[in-house]
């Protein structure tokens, strides 16, 4: 078992619970309980009462220890997590338990998503075959620095615990951190990989079983954009010539995370001038004259003037499409970042104008 | 002459040379040329050299040495500006000078404004009277970190450069730097101080004139955050408990800034949740047991949890309001700090999603 966390100050109490129980290792199987509807963030000590109730219920149910189930919670901060409804369904859900259900997981877990989110990777070690699959839930508040939304994802390999926790919070940081929807980073975000070690073979080190760990956490990472809050458009941001790869993040998110940039895209403008505001605003480095974008394949800007030969209606006929490419070469140094967002549309704010109410 | 700029690392000609011409300082008059619809941004070195050709012209018309001629640009970015439709108006313009075409002036540089922007103040030192007026403009990218949109404040004061310049840039990050639309930095923000002296009165080191000319910023950035792009709610926040003032500002400016907090406001959700997310993302020091939550003078959530008491209608009430004061106490020192913005609506992203075209 490994997981990654958010990082946020105010974190949720299924949270602090799942890094606590993380920390302490063990491998005596594990199970992960998950709602939707109540975050059980900001909710103060009741907060681990709470977890400790539901945790304490689960562990009885299946004949575990403790410290192996972890929770968590989605939806609404601030009201208490009323767990008794919870913890008088448990002996039902515990009956029901099946290998198949991952799919009816995934749908559970939802709130403003507006479909499931589920990958699966089969990875050659030798002559075996590992599996791996994993489910995510998040669509608003996605500006993951750390771990994400819910993220679930199992695997039959046999992998000690320090490998896999080394190997997720790299791949993380090429996946799920690279992606944003509107820049708000939530409370509860987590990611857990579950190792159950089924398949008896080894994939300690194993490239093969790293590269289809990757493959499924972008592809979750990705599905998680595509159904961003009132996302008409996948947009990817390429930064290459930036002095160095952190630098070329800090562009490509502060591009991603740009509400003109994102309301350009909505409105299928190829706006260039925007992403030359954004990359000013980034912090990264920069130099005008040595900044070059292009919208697809189509060179817009080149060296700090528009392209000679770029027709506005070539930029435009990329923007009408749903899958938009910006690439923005720095031209300082070698540094390159790929991230991953979504427009910003009258339904984002339709959605969030009254979620609660 | 005093001046603060953006600090975006892809900054405007008209920019760059104005800051030039501050830094070489000079007390021989001086113009300053404003236009609208075109922002001579990223326009490679054609932009500077429209920029020498639009203060050459004027200061050939109005016979002042050409390093005391100021211009600003503001509109799309990218677009070559076509300086010869302002050159060939320059002796209009030099003939219809008055002293009362401030207001004039005002109008004349709005783009997507809705109205013109003007503030004045008249300041006691002594037995003598001393005048400030300035007007601005800016509804969207609008997220100054250094000096903001366009702002031209003059007064008859007699103060020397350095004492205006250092008076300038301190009050700068009390108003200016404190207010954000939607946390895109201009690559345009100007802001420019000319003191005449016509009122023989010196006010080095004057108190009376500090808060005065502090008066008149504040003014007018808080008039720029009410004309918002799509803003139907003022929003004031402020931050105390914090560890110091910089980290209170840094808590401020995400609430401020998150788009899952603005739309709340558009639609008068009492969704303090989206509060407490917004400190747990910022990086400010923070600890959910310590922090307490206002909406208005309604305490909503006090250390940690929903206040006891609370009840939603009471939060909802506040919201209804055109002003919104949202108080987040930190509870770990006494650093603090007040930010403005506004409310997050479709018309923001109908007024984006076609700007340009």
């Amino acid at each position: 078992m490994a997981g990654v966390f958010t990082k946020s100050a105010t974190r949720a109490a299924p949270v602090l619970d799942c890094q606590t129980k993380i920390a302490g290792g063990g491998d005596e199987g594990a199970a992960i309980l998950v709602n939707s509807g109540n975050a059980n963030a900001f909710t103060g000590m009741n907060g681990l009462d709470s977890v400790a109730a539901i945790t304490s219920a689960v562990a009885g149910a299946l004949e575990l220890p403790q410290a192996r189930v972890f929770t968590s919670s989605t939806g609404v901060i601030g009201e208490p997590l009323p767990h008794d409804r919870i913890t008088e369904k448990i002996a039902d859900l515990a009956d029901t338990l099946s290998p198949d259900g991952l799919e009816s997981a995934a749908k559970a877990i939802m709130t403003t998503d507006t479909f499931a989110k589920g990958a699966g990777a089969e990875v050659q070690v030798g002559n075996d075959t590992v599996r791996i699959a994993g489910i995510a839930k998040g669509s608003g508040m996605i500006a993951p620095d750390m771990a994400t939304m819910l993220v679930y994802i199992f695997t039959d390999a046999s992998v000690e615990g320090a490998f896999l926790q080394s190997t997720l919070s790299e791949l993380t940081e090429k996946t799920f951190n690279c992606i944003t929807v509107d820049s708000d980073t939530s409370t509860s975000d987590t990611l857990l990989v579950a190792a159950t070690g089924a398949s008896g073979v080894d994939c300690n080190g194993q490239d093969a079983f790293v590269q289809a760990l990757h493959s499924v956490m972008l592809n979750l990472a990705h599905q998680v954009v595509r159904d961003g809050e009132g996302a008409t458009k996948f947009v990817e941001i390429c930064i290459t010539g930036a002095k160095d790869n952190a630098d070329a993040k800090r562009a490509g998110l502060a591009i991603a995370n740009s509400p003109l940039v994102k309301t350009a895209i909505a409105g299928e403008d190829p706006n260039w001038g925007r992403v030359v505001m954004a990359v000013g605003k980034s912090g990264a480095k920069a130099d005008r004259d040595l900044l070059s974008i292009w919208f697809g394949d189509v060179l817009v800007a080149d060296k700090g003037w528009v392209a000679p030969g770029y027709r506005e209606g070539d930029g435009a006929a990329h923007m009408k499409g749903q899958e938009i490419v910006i690439k923005v070469d720095l031209g300082i140094a070698a540094g390159k970042a790929t991230v991953w967002t979504c427009d910003l549309t009258h339904e984002y704010i339709s959605i969030n104008a009254d979620y609660r109410s």
